[in-house]
């Protein structure tokens, strides 16, 4: 049994390995241009223990991503609560944001591959379905949190509000990620954020 | 003379018809699924012939897009003036936001380009480029000729508006591309406007 733990710890920590040379890998060279041969040399792997753990460049990304969605949750979202203080989970998504404009490489990861997905054939669908269900969830307990609290200003209309966010900061990360010069994210976001909230965001 | 202007109406048609076979063919499967195979049979040429025109799936795909972005030109901003009448240029807009949501394959099309396009050395990114350079123009002349005219409610704030109101657009689709009963497109555009500018749009 020992043997056994060992060596499922051992599995775990090359996968992990593996994963953090493919982070690299695809933030830097955008996931098209990273090879498999050269994500297994970074990390010391041969290429049959690479395809061991990960039989293509795809379940690697898929691995990739929910790594980096569990390092901005830890980052950035650890302890938050949007149904509880909508205030506190806006100002995280905002800094969430501002981080982003440093993370280039796994920004633009991001945006192919969530347009990619939106095919239902593609395998990394359900995730991204489910992960953009779970997005408009926490933005309307936000916002409804803010509003039973009186923070929304008298013009807003709560229903829909969460789809409207979320797409301009999906939308800005298109033109960002095309021009860097043509937006600042995070102030954009802010901007409209703080025509929807009474209180500015810190 | 005669003869080679022949030579080359005839190439204009072939070349027509063969990205009149990729819009079908594009739009329906999707670009990754779409067969050069398929799409040369689509339209009774050779495979030669096909690649006498488009050497590579990805000059078809500019081209497509071209086309689509004539056609969607032609049929809902032809005459438009942003700059002269930004209210007339804001109904064609959700118009044909109002008709992506009829266009799936086309739709998704344009958002995975767009999103691979920010690689700089995407053979479309310069195309890109542009065309958000010229879609922010447009919008921003909208959003100055309306205010000239007294025309945007008093707390909206015009710099950066059509960034934003751009990043809306391409966000809803990430959204409606992944799940179609998520959002409305339009309705939701239109909301946004209506928060922006006194007057309903038609």
């Amino acid at each position: 049994m020992t043997t056994e733990r060992g060596g499922y710890a051992k599995g775990d920590r090359r996968r992990a390995d593996i994963v953090a040379a493919a982070f690299d890998a695809f933030a830097g060279n955008g996931f098209r241009h990273a090879s498999m041969v050269q994500i297994a040399a970074a990390c010391g792997v041969s290429r049959a223990g690479l395809a061991h753990h990960f039989p293509s460049k795809e379940t690697l990304l898929a691995a990739v991503l929910a790594e980096r969605d569990r390092q901005n949750d830890a980052r950035f979202f650890a302890g938050a609560d949007p149904s509880r203080d909508g205030f506190d989970y806006l100002a995280r998504l905002v800094r969430a944001v501002e981080h982003n404009a440093t993370q280039r490489g796994i920004v633009s990861l991001f945006a192919v591959l969530s347009t990619e997905a939106s095919d239902p054939e593609h395998p990394a669908h359900a995730t991204f379905a489910a992960r953009y269900d779970g997005l408009r969830r926490d933005l309307r307990d936000a916002f409804g949190e803010l509003d039973r609290r009186g923070l929304l200003r008298d013009t807003v209309a709560v229903a829909g509000l969460e789809s409207e966010v979320i797409a301009l900061i999906d939308g800005l990360q298109v033109q960002w990620l095309l021009d860097e010069r043509s937006v600042d994210m995070g102030e954009r976001l802010r901007h409209r954020l703080g025509e929807i909230v009474r209180v500015p965001l810190p």
